[in-house]
């Protein structure tokens, strides 16, 4: 058997729910509390994430306060203004982009800023000392995970980057060392779209794999002897996702 | 109903699985090939992760030529050097770090470099405006759901972080403005162990989850009146994670 860790069928179709349905949840928040057991379970998923020298070096900030909100909200605003006039000289984009709603930072359930704080464990930290980023690329992960689980669980989550880092700071009375990574919105929703809003709303196409896979090397999108029979998977999976509208 | 988008209990159970029991693998790869469809399924994860913007700015670059990998693995090898002279003031924490096996590369069945190209569908990324580095996150993002779908298939994945950029750029022809985010080894392995590899040998201990949460403020670990029943269902996630060994 070469297979013999691998999950049962319905144990894998819950991962891969689970990573095809998720949406970056921006509307649709409905007003009820996430339980307890819930969002512990959503945030040790998270501190499940693999990390560079099993440095861990995440925090996640939990914010129910409003007047902490508002102070979010605000700094959203401000940068949602700068965004909107780099558009400037392409109006329609801009008129689109300005249609969309980009964060539920108010009418979520709970916030959740997820931050990187490099001298955890340091300053060795191994596997960190050629690649300094790997430590913010474990805290991203992190994200990921919580973003999965809460899935599982029917928690959206919605991730706002439309924001100052310099803002969030002081608005969370970070220290100087430490960095946010993420400003997560989280709460239950009326409803999971189909597509993601800027799919969906022709913002942007989604890719095919075979467009975003290099054969042993950059830029080579056409498959050597060696891989020639595995585009023909990387294709069914094209098709599989088209016929599920995800 | 409030979770009326909730995977079904079995369906969870394989998520839950696949976050708790992934692991960092970098020995135990046995010599079996990947089958087609399961390598396209993991890389079809890969590329439905969230991205800001929908910008998708990923490759996955597939490497199994051996004449490139013995030139990453002569990269590993510098970096690994140059990582353990950093130790000399150490000589115990120096010899705990030569002793342990960090990569896979030569071994297992597949190389994956995951790269980010900031170029695709810009110069505007909605979302990206504000927060540049956004980009590289979900790209880490992108990495977090390829490790998860490949333990639910029952493949091992090492991420070499001890490696320099710039002989990677190289040896992979990238063109100057994409960038190496991720150099992964998969194969099956012989074993998933049951607790990461740096906490099973007494290099770091895993943290509490209680440790890492903040209410409201940073460095406020203790909560305030409002989250103070929320306290007992992080202690009940620490109980059950040490119950199962993960």
């Amino acid at each position: 058997m070469t297979d013999d860790y691998a999950l049962t069928g319905a144990q894998k179709e819950g991962l891969y729910k689970a990573i095809f349905s998720r949406r970056d949840v921006r509307s649709h928040f409905i007003p009820k509390s996430i339980p307890n057991d819930v969002l512990a379970r959503i945030l040790n998923a998270a501190h499940h994430a693999p990390s560079v020298g099993f440095s861990q070096p995440w925090n996640f900030i939990l914010i129910r306060d409003s007047e902490t909100r508002r102070k979010v909200k605000e700094s959203f605003l401000r940068e949602q203004g700068r965004s909107t006039a780099l558009l400037d000289g392409d109006k329609d984009r801009q008129k689109k982009y300005s249609s969309l709603k980009l964060e539920g930072i108010m009418e979520s359930d709970v916030n959740v800023c997820v931050t990187y704080d490099p001298t955890r464990f340091g300053p060795f930290v191994l596997g960190r000392t050629s690649i300094e980023e790997t430590g913010v690329y474990s805290v991203a992960c992190a994200v990921q995970n919580l973003w999965l689980a809460a899935r599982a669980e029917g928690v959206g989550v919605g991730w706002v980057s439309i924001l100052a880092n310099s803002d969030l700071e002081n608005i969370l009375g970070m220290p100087t060392h430490a960095k946010p990574i993420a400003y997560l919105c989280l709460g239950y929703v009326a409803e999971f779209s189909d597509k993601p809003d800027l799919e969906r709303l022709g913002w942007l196409p989604r890719m095919a794999l075979s467009e975003v896979i290099c054969y042993e090397k950059w830029g080579e999108l056409e498959p050597p002897g060696s891989w020639s029979e595995f585009q023909s998977g990387v294709k069914a999976q094209d098709e599989v996702r088209r016929e599920d509208n995800i």
